[in-house]
């Protein structure tokens, strides 16, 4: 069976990822190398892009990309939203929100997970509902965890929760859970001649 | 002598731009075709990429792109400046600035033209000077025009100018003037065997 080369710079995210996929007896290896992202309206988009420009070489790549849409703001800073993490910051997305009422703070996280070989792939998708808080709430997690209110939780922020209390009910939990329960289709593909 | 194919949807700004090269003897053409914008910090990685994708195919492309880059924004919106201005627009970007004093209001226009040929690349740039209005003003222009005081102007924003006197002035003005007085070295690539 092929390995399936997981893309990614951050080893944590490799060690729990691998973790799973290893259990369903998929073979993986880390790869830090660089992929193009490009500018798009949807992750999926970002994500079969870099899988078709990594097409071209041997081997079965996994990538993933996550994004945040605020519906009030026209889906921003969706695919962007590690761009804008790092220029406006959380401080940024509460001032484009200040005067927008509760009911129009609506917003999701998505994250998509793309496996490619040659021209075939597979997409995982995971979605989380909720909205922008109007202050940051807690510390835990990492961008924009702290200004967002799932509608599956108590209240509470995702910068609020522990790890494992946000993996159950996150865009990024369903993801995974996603990609296990097609484990059988990823290694049809692995195995494919 | 090799055809320039200029990479645009723009029939407008075909024009202006084949007109000017035609004069120096460039072939021009116009080609509507689509070409994958990346995420990343300056203008020229993404026409430099988009040159790199289409190498792949015969013949020799003219790019560009443009952004507007403030700086106690740590530059946004810079090369996501389209969609940033389709998403939060004009409002968007005077909310973020709100509190901001004039002599941290500074901020650049920039113009990338990219010329490639197989793996041979020119590039021309132009910048403007100037800093951000703390309200909209004048209608002529497009983007962010109403709310970009130009160091080089009176004090009006680009949307308070004529097309004729934006041009003498702004960014994309001198990036043409850049390629104009360059013309020889782009005859020279479109004559190479």
């Amino acid at each position: 069976m092929r390995e399936l080369h997981f893309i990614t710079s951050n080893s944590g995210k490799y060690a729990e990822v691998s973790s799973i996929l290893s259990s369903k007896g998929i073979p993986m290896v880390q790869r830090d190398i660089g992929c193009p992202e490009i500018q798009a309206d949807t992750l999926e988009e970002v994500v079969t892009f870099c899988l078709d420009w990594l097409g071209s070489k041997e081997g079965a790549y996994l990538i993933d990309d996550s994004g945040l849409f605020i519906d009030a703001l026209g889906g921003f800073p969706g695919v962007y939203s590690a761009y804008v993490f790092k220029t406006l910051g959380l401080s940024g997305i509460l001032r484009l929100m200040e005067g927008v009422p509760d009911d129009e703070r609506t917003a999701y996280f998505e994250t998509v997970f793309g496996i490619g070989l040659g021209a075939e792939k597979l997409v995982f998708r995971g979605k989380c509902e909720g909205r922008i808080s109007h202050e940051v709430r807690g510390e835990e997690g990492f961008g924009y965890d702290p200004i967002f209110i799932p509608d599956a939780g108590d209240g509470r922020t995702f910068g609020e929760m522990s790890m494992a209390e946000k993996n159950a009910i996150s865009h990024r939990g369903k993801a995974i859970k996603n990609m296990m329960e097609n484990a059988n289709r990823i290694i049809e593909m692995l195995n494919q001649s």
